[in-house]
């Protein structure tokens, strides 16, 4: 098992498309979603197949089990997770050491764009790039498997408290 | 993925123990079990690890993906599907060219025991053994899932309407 700590962002604005390395399309399929664990099958640029269990979120922490599986069966698990399926691409952006995964949203969630940043430690402080902006970490509503019940974009960026907001 | 297509009976006498060629200690713990998929993590003499997940029966087939993990891994998914985890031992017992799973169940269960054939077809033959007593192939009450959220033995034999029952 692994613990994966991550903070996550809406995006602002374009400026971090200057920065990318890389991208992958993700369609993500999600099989349960309860107060045990979350599984989840990924598939990516249709080539590889990965599948997922997260534990219950502690503040910024999860527990997480992967598994690569083989594409066709990935393929079938998707199937079978539909309705509950988003799609998106996912773009690589190192910013001051640290790798930044931009995910834009496609079909039932397109306009959505998020950040998110993984962690060593969950009070390890993180340098923001300016096309950050307000911080959805522990908004439900913005994880994957909430987003894949419900179409459409959860809030726009002026309805969320932006972090100089609190101030 | 494969196609897992089974029959499954309650026994009614101890015959089958002279036929016995190998048992096993299984554990099984139940992070999901909803309209989509059962997600279940087996260890088997807490030395090897197995995720599988099952779609929806359709009469006595489900589709089946099966999954070997590191032992630690399913030690821990066990212990995030508490409560939901059944004991059993699996015994092997060949007979008429088919091998039959001998299930006797521990814990909550203790007292239940059913044995299960894997069939190439859902219309194939079997010669039952005369161990065997009433099929429940159709009782969901019976399923590893239910049990492992239903403490206790769901009926007794005589409850069960046996196939001689039926005349």
């Amino acid at each position: 098992m692994g613990i994966e700590i991550e903070r996550k962002f809406l995006v602002r604005s374009d400026g971090w498309r200057d920065g990318v390395t890389s991208s992958a399309a993700l369609q993500q399929g999600y099989l349960s979603s309860n107060a045990k664990a979350t599984v989840r099958v990924r598939t990516k640029d249709d080539a590889h197949g990965i599948l997922t269990l997260k534990g219950v979120a502690e503040g910024l922490s999860r527990s997480e089990f992967e598994y690569v599986i083989p594409i066709e069966e990935a393929r079938e698990l998707l199937e079978m997770a539909r309705p509950h399926v988003i799609q998106k691409r996912r773009f690589l952006v190192p910013y001051a050491g640290f790798v930044w995964e931009v995910d834009v949203f496609e079909g039932a969630h397109s306009g959505l764009v998020m950040a998110e940043v993984e962690l060593e430690a969950p009070d390890q402080p993180v340098p923001l790039p300016d096309w950050v902006g307000a911080e959805v970490s522990h908004d439900d509503r913005y994880a994957n498997a909430s987003l894949s019940r419900t179409p459409g974009v959860p809030a726009c960026e002026e309805d969320v408290l932006a972090p100089s907001d609190l101030s």
